[in-house]
């Protein structure tokens, strides 16, 4: 099953908010309602919300009249992932050539990053199983398999693979507040294949690195600066601080097509923030519910960076479909 | 109001799990009672256990017969925070004298939480106000407040008290996850103080530190080890690494007792795991409650340590009633 593609004039996709409760293919025919899917996660993994975007693209081409708006619409539906506005700008140079030859590009974009799933997935397992030692316990975070990536995925992908090799000890999947993308969506991945993990809090990550219960720290990313800085799920940021401290390996796997070398480093990057209720739904459901803030006439804000900036140098190494990027050596984007 | 007192003849205490929906007073005339209100943290902190301990036993001692099965299951109730047991032992230790010593003890206790806050306050506000420049925007994580002790409150204690003095830029509360004592009881103490604040994820703290969203972190302590290794709800070492990596002040207040010299260091300490359901209730909701779990065939689980050990060295300072303790400038505990 694909996480999204093109069916007989649509775009099929799985929506991502309703697992792992209900498994829903949602079938979008407009850009407006591909849009309001990007917007609110049921499609999200920086390698799918690539192909989204060229599909989205293709959406309008069929549809009579300019596509530019739409164009426009799609590229900044969200502004942190690289892939988004890079599928989208791939597919709408086609444009002039017709909706057949932006279909085309659209699927060529799709095919691309099932067959970088594959490779990734390899490249990736050869690299944990050299850094972390003999059948490693891994800490990833967020969401990076085949939900985020049509087919297969990123991190996640090369943990499988080490599973599929009878070489991985299990898996700590950190939940991933405030989505919870890795106690619903990676659990339930996990779950299917069949690998032993279980879940924490993301707070619980580092201190089970100190505990020595971690040999080593897979993730993904959604956006890879010149300089090697990660950007990807907030959460990010405080593994890689606990990685070093514990002193065990911190690996990113992610598809070229994320990495943007027109972004000198992370200080250059737009942070999403998805406002206060997607962090306030939990806790204060009960207060907000009634029509009553919490305290008394105050009102309750929140922050919520959807992603955060990891420094190059708390970076072991990324993986990407072509190459090992040992950052710990020296070597650079 | 007082989150725990001695009312007519029972313990009754503000039932934390209930907030912030709503303020719910339980009374409890068993040690049974008490020990399930501790197990399941309607009420909790630090110095509030020590006071639930030190009256549980002077409920045991108006019940006829032999106190000695109550006293241990309450010294046992949770097992990180030394106060718990510390208070049990204080009281249990006038039972010899009867039941109006063992509540005189028991009221001792309360009353030297109630002092210890007050003083704590000024201390800690001081401190902060001379580590973290003019009007600091400082991060707090789990609840150290009123709730947590009394009256008052510890770390957030210090921080209301700066409020007080017109001096705080705001605050920044850790949600605190799994139980949400950040988002549910910090914020509804903030918020009928009239104090400005965010809630944030757990995950976000080290990268709005590294923003330069923060100007120091001040939280409280469960246990404090000889060495100065601190214990306290998990999150509280991963905000630490990222207070260290942001140059930002990591403070701890806490009573003198939370401070427990016959414990050498962190690693002696047993950290209370919860359990699975603590975890799993919010974002496998939807897979448990129709009795399936998570992917298929899978079952579900988790790791829960509800604390983690921040070493000593990545602490600047530690603020009890008595003193301030510079571990930043080789001063110990």
């Amino acid at each position: 099953m694909r996480t999204i593609d093109w069916v007989d004039g649509a775009v099929e996709l799985i929506d991502q908010t309703a697992l792992p409760g209900r498994l829903t293919v949602l079938r979008l025919d407009t850009v407006d309602e591909l849009v309001a899917a990007i917007r609110r996660l049921a499609v999200r993994g920086a390698p799918a919300l690539g192909v989204a975007g060229a599909l989205g693209v293709a959406l309008a081409a069929y549809r009579a009249g300019d596509a530019t708006a739409a164009v426009r619409r799609l590229e900044h539906a969200r502004p942190t992932a690289v892939n988004l506005a890079r599928g989208v700008r791939r597919a709408a140079a086609r444009l002039p050539e017709g909706a057949d030859a932006v279909l085309a590009e659209a699927l060529a974009v799709r095919d691309e990053e099932i067959a970088a799933s594959a490779a990734m997935a390899n490249l990736g397992a050869d690299l944990l199983a050299e850094l972390c030692g003999a059948r490693p316990r891994l800490l990833t975070h967020c969401n990076t398999g085949a939900l985020a990536a049509v087919v297969g995925g990123t991190a996640l992908g090369a943990v499988l693979e080490l599973h599929r090799r009878d070489a991985l000890g299990g898996v700590l999947a950190s939940e991933t507040r405030p989505l919870l993308q890795g106690a619903r969506l990676t659990a339930w991945e996990l779950g299917r294949a069949g690998v032993p993990y279980r879940v924490a809090v993301d707070g619980a990550g580092p201190f089970l690195m100190a505990r020595g219960e971690v040999d080593g720290v897979v993730l993904g990313a959604d956006r890879i600066c010149a300089n090697g800085d990660v950007i990807n799920k907030i959460g990010t940021y405080a593994h890689a601080l606990g990685a070093r401290r514990a002193g065990i390996p911190f690996v990113v796997v992610a598809p070229e097509s994320t990495v943007d070398p027109e972004t000198a480093d992370g200080a250059q990057v737009e942070i999403e923030d998805r406002g206060a209720d997607e962090v306030l739904s939990y806790g204060h459901a009960a207060a907000r519910h009634d029509g009553r803030p919490a305290g008394e006439g105050g009102t309750v804000d929140a922050v919520n960076p959807a992603f955060d900036v990891t420094p190059y140098e708390l970076v072991t190494a990324i993986v990407t479909e072509r190459r090992v990027i040992r950052l710990d050596r020296g070597e650079r984007v």
